[in-house]
């Protein structure tokens, strides 16, 4: 850290982040630096995901969650390919409604997060933006030598699977921005998803072990398959009613007339940010296993063919999508 | 790398960045993680410095020098502490003007100073942001175990060295604003330092064997060399005149009536990027001739005492100071 910047960037690392740093690497964050020591035997694998509000998050939406959704999309890139974090280098780009308070349930946010998640903060920048407040991190892991999770190792034979439920980050938006009509506790289910994602770090183990692809969902399920097909080389059928939908995602669905253009926005809406992942498909029923001792769901929603690109069908019709992926800015 | 975000990043990845990526550990930027293998008997350094339109650089200002101070101020941190880098995680948050040219231009200068500098991308994350331009980079290096030099090593006995010169930062941002009567040669080099400053990166491995503790000259010399003082808990004092000032701040100097005043404003500007550190007056004559063999101009500006904070003396006298450090945004 050190910031150059002084309208009351020395206060905040001082008072709100210090406290969060790394109790050796991170120097006390007063340093220039970070300091890492190496680990034989281990990668130290590193991703760096940005939030621009107005992009990524609204600006009403209250610091601390922003805080936790930067970190959660950062740790989820970690998960999806097997990945143990252990801490975080943080650039603060404050806008002018950032004021102490703003700062200090920023902080917050962060410090829940560290304690849920095993994680410290290294060191970082923070600085003052006249424009909009964006925020980066980049979160750092150690994986045993050689053992990252690509997304070239996709085989004619895998099956297809997804953690979780797809859908509530393209719900949870249209929540948050008051366009969805649901029972109240559903809303809440799902602008509570938007702004603090949950990432599946319990199920990263089972990936390192058992997966030949993986990949977060955050450009959208059959985006992000279809990055898993190109850099395999593969072909990937994905049967769209298998999609795993949240109890919010099904009272969307009674409410839609057209039921498969219904599916195809769910997995077409990214910021999921659960784990798609290709495994041979003989190994469907050990991976049953280790997701019920996690109490994580578990859905195959397709398989890996010869050929190149994503073949979606629905209820056993082929699909012409209008849009494959998540756009936005 | 992978961005969420659509609106051509995907290209600006795949044709723009993709060719800058570290031929094994970037994994082409296709993966949304970078994978760097242990060192053994080597620490990881990393810093993270991020760059805001309006506030680090000007509007006007080119992209392909926006690009390389981007690098050089993160380089400037690593050198200071004596670290070799190596690689570097970048985000770009790209504002309305970024155009594929302005897109383009900026890889160019990551181009040139990845080649200038031995390093390469590691992987990021790009978006494009309804605000100012801004960008941030986790520059990484590696140093010998224990062997990266702190804040909080200077000790009574210490002299105060100071590579290159001090203030070019200052008048060089007066210079693009077109502040500054000069001869247009001396504009010309002054507008350069503020849009790409130069990192002390020969003098690295010096620092390394040599400093007690040391820092990069951000936020102006007095405010950092009170940094070093203070983490060391010792004081300094520090002889403002001998502050060492490049010819476009010499022909500055002779413009102004109040010279003391003039040093001031030089010597507490920042933005400077030289490195401020301490180290056993003895080793004087050894530090002069490894800067000489460098071509590298080194200066004594003052000692470490006993006490605390830093005491500037200008001509023999002590100097009240206005101000010790450099604020914007």
């Amino acid at each position: 850290m050190p910031a150059v910047d002084v309208s009351g960037e020395f206060e905040t690392i001082a008072k709100l982040l210090a406290p969060l740093a790394h109790p050796e690497w991170g120097r006390g964050l007063v340093d220039d630096v970070a300091v890492v020591p190496s680990r034989p035997g281990f990668d130290l694998v590193l991703t760096k995901d940005a939030l621009v509000e107005g992009v990524h998050f609204l600006p009403e939406d209250p610091l601390d969650t922003v805080a936790q959704k930067l970190l959660r999309v950062n740790l989820s890139d970690l998960a999806s390919k097997g990945v143990e974090p252990f801490g975080y280098l943080l650039a603060c780009h404050w806008s002018q409604r950032c004021g102490w308070p703003e700062r200090q349930a920023f902080a917050e946010g962060l410090a829940r997060d560290q304690k849920e998640f095993g994680i410290h903060l290294l060191g970082g920048d923070t600085v003052v933006t006249p424009g909009p407040a964006s925020f980066s991190v980049t979160l750092m892991g150690w994986a045993k030598a050689g053992r990252v999770v690509a997304r070239n190792g996709a085989r004619p034979g895998d099956a297809v699977f997804v953690t979780g439920q797809i859908g509530d980050g393209f719900l949870g938006l249209k929540a948050a921005q008051g366009a969805l009509t649901l029972a109240l506790e559903r809303i809440e289910a799902l602008i509570d998803h938007y702004r603090r994602p949950m990432p599946q770090t319990a199920f990263a183990e089972v990936v390192r072990d058992m997966a030949t692809a993986s990949l977060d969902v955050s450009d959208g399920l059959i985006a992000d398959i279809g990055h898993i097909a190109e850099a395999s080389g593969v072909g990937i059928e994905l049967d769209m009613e298998r999609t795993p939908v949240s109890l919010a995602g099904q009272a969307w669905l009674e409410t839609r007339v057209d039921r498969q253009a219904a599916f195809e926005q769910l997995a077409t809406g990214g910021d999921d940010y659960e784990i798609a992942f290709t495994a041979p498909a003989a190994d469907e029923a050990a991976l049953r296993r280790e997701a019920e001792r996690r109490h994580i769901r578990l859905t195959r929603v397709g398989q890996v063919v010869a050929g190149a690109g994503v073949r979606v069908r629905f209820e056993g019709r082929p699909v012409e999508l209008a849009r494959a992926g998540w756009t936005h800015g």
